[in-house]
């Protein structure tokens, strides 16, 4: 089978760590073990959030920024996608010497066309960056014409537009790569957001493509049977977060997109998640998502945990 | 033809120029000029210098460590390939679609094995990030057990190993994608030095592989009858900065290398140039090596311009 898996951001980097290196290749240890576990019987690609990493990336540059330009997103999401691409592949490389598994494992630099009438650059909703006072906020609205947001009493934060993933620019060479039996890894953090430029070539632009999102695009393109989405939660919840929450086992596409507009997932963190689920699976015949926690992937291609959404029961 | 180009860190940035993007796209248009006219009859690996770009990271990273830790030299080498990777990129594409020949470009995060025996891990002499105060860098030699260097006036900076590189990792995959006619962007900085560790598996380390030496290797590697190293003067000169400077036109690898043998190279500058083409001509039959100017590439090839360093005249 081949399996498309997307790993949500706490696979590198968990709430309330500092973000060293040390910790970051700590954590994908445990991510790793899963990962090697799955290439034993079946083909990978691997996508993977950059938040907590691009985050960083944005606050360095802005810190040095007096003494060095500080580079546009679309640069830092790059650099993310090599950062954490490498620090991917050596913890795989680990992991695959001591399961006694070797695999050719590559991370490739992946651009994500987006309309640029995307409704969402009308409507900039995903905050980036650091927590800021109100009079940065205003300063960079007046004079950068940027969007900032108020978020939950902690601060204010630049927000960017979330587009639709179009087409991965680098999906016949991803596609190649996967069908050589060659690990990959891309698409990292959504992947760098371009739009067509009038004369031809890309434009790089400031904005954040949810990376879930992106995986859907990603296992379509590869023709994965399984698109898995490892995150820091069991499965998808009705009621999350209530004394009546509910793990869902097995759903089809049509209930859970009921589920979804009764409002039983969070934007933003599950509802991403459940959104990149249904398109997956609806886009071709024979097609399963799971959703499920970084450290039972394997039980849950078994049927013994997450959630999984099919076209028919 | 299938050639290697190495693209000097000139081809990116320029001696005086700040370092924003917009410069770097502007420098990158001219190199991927070239590039593209090569890649209508050739097949093309390149690889690139990060000196510079590298230089900024480090700065950012130690401007903020108080914010947010500060990566290794070896996570902020895979950084500069992301970055540099992706600018090349969107350069090569725009050049391409320009002149109607389109090809698919990749970049590829590249990892490259040293021997923890080199005997420059005694010998650190490669220059990184920004001039120091003594007091800073009496500091770091104290405390850190690093190597510094009083740097000809300027103030003192931090030196590390620069290995000989041994293989690619990535080098199986490099060469699939080439054969396949896709343009590889690979092995960016000289690639990111990793060492075997006991177990299997491999370490990421403090030193700057030469990105010349490294090029030879890939050339080797994807077999190459062509290396290419594009820098910034016209090509290797005997009695270089004097009134008697000669332009070597095409020499064998026995005549440069009494040459270099003689003096007539720049350690860190033309020298592992010169280094990188002996090799590269010396491992297999009828290869060829040009050292020359980044705008006079295609001229090179025409034999009317560069040092050309073969086996036999």
């Amino acid at each position: 089978m081949r399996i498309t898996v997307a790993l949500g951001g706490n696979a590198l980097l968990k709430a309330g760590q500092e973000g060293t290196v040390g910790e970051q290749l700590v954590n994908l240890r445990l991510a790793c073990r899963q990962l090697v576990e799955l290439a034993r019987e079946h083909d990978l690609v691997i996508t993977h959030g950059n938040g907590p990493q691009v985050g960083k990336i944005l606050l360095q540059n802005e810190m040095a920024a007096d003494q060095t330009p500080a580079m546009p997103l679309d640069v830092c999401g790059a650099m993310s996608q090599g950062q954490i691409g490498y620090l991917l592949q050596q913890e795989l490389h680990r992991a695959m010497v001591a399961a006694g598994s070797p695999h050719e494992v590559v991370t490739l630099i992946t651009r994500v066309l987006v309309d640029p009438d995307d409704p969402s650059f009308q409507n900039p909703t995903k905050p980036i960056g650091s927590f800021y006072s109100a009079e940065v906020a205003a300063h960079y609205m007046k004079e950068k014409n940027e969007t900032w947001i108020e978020d939950s009493g902690r601060g204010w934060r630049k927000v960017v537009p979330s587009p639709q993933p179009q087409r991965l620019l680098e999906e016949k060479v991803i596609k190649q790569l996967v069908q050589s039996s060659c690990l990959v890894i891309a698409s990292g953090g959504g992947g760098i957001p371009v739009v067509e430029e009038p004369g031809g070539g890309y434009q790089g632009i400031e904005a954040v493509i949810d990376k879930d999102l992106a995986a859907a695009l990603l296992a379509d393109a590869v023709e994965s049977q399984l698109l898995l989405i490892l995150t820091d939660v069991p499965g998808a919840y009705l009621h999350y977060g209530t004394p009546n929450q509910q793990l869902l086992a097995e759903v089809t596409i049509e209930e859970i997109a009921s589920y979804a507009a009764a409002g039983h997932f969070a934007a933003g963190s599950m509802g991403p998640k459940v959104e990149a689920a249904i398109r997956f699976v609806s886009r071709g015949k024979g097609r399963c998502a799971i959703i499920t926690a970084l450290d039972s992937a394997t039980r849950a291609l078994q049927g013994k945990a997450g959630t999984r959404v099919v076209a028919v029961l």
